[in-house]
């Protein structure tokens, strides 16, 4: 298996752009990365796509034959292939890129991520986010996805594991850094009496709890690890990228409270890379809500049960802190183009360690992690990337 | 990179199957290919399904999750991905799970093609089914699948390529076939007339053109080659999987009586092999329409341009031909659950090359190809499967 790098990185704005299509996006963020790299494009022997819904929300399946084509790819017959894992389909598209540098059936990889959701009504928007839970036993019954995130807040408060000031400060810490960040959807920072009298969607949880309805794109390129040089000086290394699964819905599991896939995927990257969770210095969690982003603490081991809502209220995750979290604005105030948020976390982590994320700049990172969500916890991959 | 084996094939019925929810197809197929292999289940490290709309056809996205939760390997946290390419979704994903293997970073992979499209009414499927052409270009316009093919029917008859009666004998070929097949969704032979006579559906493509909507589940185990015998004397070499891109949309081609993706496609799969088009003794092509089915063997180069249709008329695509077409029965007969088509091919080529293939069986066969297909040759596949 070869080792694989990460040349260049380009991401578009995230927010309501109502005035760019699907393809605008798509194609805006893989020019901006090959730029990045030193390319022209003609180098590119793969597409890797992360999307979830464009199917029903753009009308347009085959977005991986619809990249190949405005790209200008598809006249090489390059081949294209999207992969979809709920909010975890970014991930998964990084994770298959790797793949292929890895095994040597490709060299020169490009990967996108992107969605454009704001073209539909909230209704519509709500029952394509619902599908993604279990058809047959919680979407179909009228379980929504805030309300099983909700059921997860209960109960980490019921048992003393946050309490619901710990929960909502996920909000700040992600608003704190969105400010920070171009080309976040929300560049404003927040108080924790916003999150709190924010209205309510799911009882504990408020509108400041929920990361936004977005259109972003995001995009990657990757090539083996031995010829970055030839095309950057400014490149990081992927040191392990994992995958798990766990129950599609959430009343088969044990505790709610923590996700088995995240704790698993976790487990495998570090052990790959010989690392603990201490030896990351940035991270970007998967916080689809703010109850995700705290049990992402947990479960990635920055910090034990018990403890990661207190770190956050005491702005320990704040770029300079113990660990900066979602340096980027995470989902809640960078966005959440679902397709395009695990693709934009690589992109953080990569200017992070590469020292160009400017104000958001983490000093002298050696080691970056992102976690990357479908369902509740249902997919996550892990990524840990390293600085050369 | 790792030499790859299929060690384990199952399929379910194809056809209506009102009785049978996703799930439970799914699972069929999952469960007899790890039977065929030997397998318990625990052994499996790697799940890849090839699902082309299950968010619109029973809303239900996340179909990764739901594979490996009702397998019983989310317990395990086995990763799980699903990967989406129109009608190509199934070939897509083989090529996934082959990577897997060959980079070392899977052991023993299942991959899993399904999909359940009879629950929904013929309008809203066919809505679904248009995603997969350009949404813009060709069907925000009103386009649909069948008179986009029908374009190319009257251009190859236009351009003296292949008659009507050459195009239409490619649904015979197939019924002859299907008819041996008792996994196949029509198990009747048909004469050419039948086609010819059959009621219009896009000038000049009659219903007998055009491939059924289905539901149906095939599934297969990977594993490293140099591991094969361990769990089974019944295997094949994967000896080439490769893909191709072309534009989306049909206006956007010099040419649109070939596939430049299949075209593309095949020539690195033999040339990766080593072999040519007339090395190949059985073949399943992807016939969603009679006449994608004559373009893929010219394509293929199995038959010089102009001559395919011919060839099939006179019956040298039978069993026993000059080269064994279809001899599942072909989209056309067997049916076409589109997820689950791309992963049967390659079911019905590993049968064929390690002699299980019963009343269809090829003789001495020792090269066998599938070619899958999305939307209008926008994204193929081409395997090549090899006898042990």
């Amino acid at each position: 298996m070869r080792d694989v790098a990460i040349i260049g990185v380009g991401v578009t704005k995230f927010g309501e752009l109502w005035n760019k299509s699907f393809r605008a996006i798509g194609i805006e963020a893989g020019m901006k990365a090959m730029e990045d790299a030193n390319l022209s494009g003609s180098e590119v022997d793969g597409i890797f796509i992360g999307n979830m819904s464009a199917g029903q929300f753009i009308k347009q399946k085959h977005i991986d034959a619809l990249i190949a084509d405005y790209s200008g790819m598809a006249t090489r017959n390059i081949p294209a292939t999207r992969v979809e894992a709920g909010g975890a389909s970014g991930g998964v598209a990084f994770r298959q890129a790797v793949m292929a540098v890895a095994s040597g059936m490709h060299d020169i990889v490009l990967v996108g991520g992107a969605e454009k959701m704001t073209d539909m009504d909230d209704t519509s928007i709500n029952s394509v986010l619902d599908a993604t839970a279990d058809a047959e036993w919680e979407a179909g019954m009228g379980i929504t996805f805030a309300s099983l995130h909700a059921m997860m807040a209960r109960r980490m408060i019921h048992d003393g594991i946050a309490t619901r000031e710990e929960i909502a400060s996920f909000a700040v810490n992600s608003h704190f850094h969105g400010a920070l960040n171009p080309n976040a959807q929300f560049r404003k920072a927040i108080t924790l009496d916003t999150v709190l009298r924010s209205g309510p969607v799911a009882d504990p949880l408020g509108v400041f709890d929920c990361a936004p309805i977005s259109d972003g794109a995001a995009s990657l390129v990757l090539c083996p690890l031995e010829d970055a040089k030839k095309y950057t000086d400014s490149y990081v290394k992927v040191s392990a990228v994992t995958q798990a699964s766990d129950s599609l819905a959430l009343f088969q599991r044990e505790d709610i409270t923590t996700y088995g896939a995240t704790v698993a995927a976790a487990q495998q990257a570090y052990s790959q890379v010989g690392i603990t969770p201490q030896d990351i210095q940035v991270a970007e969690v998967h916080d689809t809500y703010t109850v995700s982003g705290i049990m992402a603490l947990q479960d990635l081991g920055f910090f034990k049960r018990g403890e990661a809502g207190k770190a956050v209220l005491e702005e320990q995750c704040h770029i300079g802190g113990k660990i900066a979290i979602n340096t980027s604005g995470g989902l809640k105030a960078r966005g959440h183009p679902i397709g395009a948020t695990g693709v934009a976390q690589i992109v953080e982590i990569t200017e992070q360690l590469r020292g160009s994320a400017d104000k958001r700049q983490v000093p002298n990172a050696k080691y970056g992690l992102a976690q990357s969500t479908g369902g509740t916890g249902s997919a996550v991959t892990v990524s840990i990337l390293e600085a050369i």
